[in-house]
């Protein structure tokens, strides 16, 4: 059954409960040439937009519907969370088969109503197309107080390293999601880390408000890829604390399926946690753990353009980036 | 030979020849977790996004890579322009084959850049992944003093109805291109107004500041389509007086082909001109011509849902949405 575009328009909006001027902020949303966003007096805003495309991203068989919606607006809002701002609006391009546009697009709206509900972000515009793939691009409009938001380039050799949460989780969620047959397990902590990931929002506009943080930048290729790229926008290195690093306690799943918990926090990608600086002067202002959700310090930043892990015998090598790169790696 | 996704990057910010702070407004730009925008005083931000697909939107071996990065930004700008707005900043998500880093990437970056140069905007940031086929959105974002964009839900029963510009040559553009051998007639306008269209964005603004227009949206699916979408927007019909619709002059290029001149300017997709209702009491002070641009009186606003066109001898027929729907028609 071949729908027209007006009425998948339509069901968009419908799903995402809107109204004409859906919220304070937008004072203009779905269904004219563009949206219209009133900014908030003193306020910069943040600007982002995320791929999520099938066979690079997720796989059409083996993501469920409701996770590619809620995580499509994950990832961006993770940006959103790393800026330390507080999220506004989006717009969603759509492309998909005639063949997805009934019981997969509800249960896709489903999950991307779920996560702008909870994140309390409205559904400004977009654009839908036909395709053979499934392609989605998620743009996210936040903002923060004018000169709060909190950037990757400002940390300084002693700036001390934290991040939060435990990583590796969504690595080996994906490797769980691959490996079994069947809708499986469905409350494992790591396969729900890697397909319903909670952007940590709460946490980064904390931290822009109360200035604790030099630089900040959220985990989403793996902590080797992502520390590497703040060390460059700082012009700094750093030193990582292997025994530090929050590894994944339910290693005996990790080491199931033959994978080493300290390389899945090190190397693993989607963990959307959050990577962070603080001088030594506020680092006793930082609390061990923030809503529950730890706040590890894992290593220092150096003065050397270089990536060095420690282990707890003193031993160091260098550390190169190991993690997700589009343009190196094939498959979801 | 394979690039990794930061010298990609790189590749881009040069291209664009983008500074760590590339405008006024935008004073973080690509680099970072998300951008950031400093909105000006009194002004609504205005935001739109485009799908540019691969197939869908244009075909690899027909379209040069330096149109489609012209037309993926112009397609926005166009939104834009049908605000009365003026464009800031743009996000720019790229999914491309490894064997298209090079070449095709650098045109396609000239295109791009000559727009954003022409348009005055400045890349802010984006995203970037491999993918078998190439890929494109792009976000636009503009601004509008509060309270001035024009919306398409602003027409009143008797409002005259308006074009810009003369309709069907980029649908013509199309066949030509389609049909050809080569690189061929590179200065043929139709082709022209295909592969490189110029969004109304002097127009749209001008009509904005000066109040003139009670609703505007631009021309990108074709006349019947779009004139429908105004008219349910705004809860009217419309009447067209057939005779006055601005089609092809170089009608003798369209016959070659089989095709209508008046059939291209009723239904023909992607010409980017700006569709647009005056009051009676506000026709008066419209121009023939902005800056060289026709605008030109095509009918009329009615009380009834209905698009009615109407011939040289006062009959009349009932006008159904004939021009593009992506799901209904197949291919670009």
């Amino acid at each position: 059954m071949t729908v027209r575009e007006s009425e998948l328009i339509d069901k968009i909006a419908r799903a995402l409960r809107l109204r004409r001027a859906p919220s304070l902020d937008v004072r203009l949303g779905v269904g004219d040439d563009a949206a219209l966003f009133r900014p908030r007096a003193s306020r910069e805003i943040i600007l982002t937009c995320d791929w999520f495309l099938e066979g690079t991203h997720f796989l059409r068989k083996t993501h469920p519907p409701d996770s590619v919606g809620w995580k499509c607006l994950a990832r961006a809002l993770s940006d959103i969370a790393a800026m330390g701002g507080v999220p506004r609006c989006f717009l969603l391009s759509l492309a998909l088969p005639d063949t997805h546009t009934g019981r997969w697009l509800d249960e896709f709206l489903a999950g991307l109503g779920r996560a702008s509900r909870k994140f309390r972000l409205v559904l400004a515009g977009g654009d839908t197309t036909r395709r053979r793939e499934i392609c989605v691009n998620a743009t996210v409009v936040g903002d923060v107080e004018t000169g709060r938001a909190v950037t990757r380039s400002g940390a300084s050799p002693g700036d001390l390293v934290y991040v939060s949460g435990r990583l590796g989780a969504a690595e080996l969620g994906l490797e769980v999601l691959r490996r079994s047959r069947g809708p499986g397990h469905r409350n494992d902590s790591a396969r729900r880390k890697h397909l319903y990931p909670e952007p940590r929002l709460a946490l980064g506009r904390w931290m822009a408000e109360k200035r604790l943080a030099s630089s900040m930048m959220d985990l989403s290729d793996g902590l080797s890829s992502d520390l590497l790229r703040l060390c460059a926008a700082s012009g700094v290195g750093a030193c990582l604390e292997g025994a530090t690093i929050p590894c994944l306690r339910t290693s005996d799943i990790a080491r199931k399926y033959g994978l080493d918990p300290f390389k899945l926090a090190l190397h693993g990608g989607d963990d959307y946690e959050l990577l962070f600086t603080v001088s030594l002067r506020k680092a006793r202002l930082l609390p061990r753990a923030f809503q529950g959700i730890p706040l590890t310090l894992i290593g220092k930043i150096t003065k050397q353009s270089e990536l060095v892990l420690r282990d707890e015998n003193g031993r160091e090598q260098l550390l190169a980036a190991g993690g997700w790169d589009p343009f190196r790696k094939t498959g979801a």
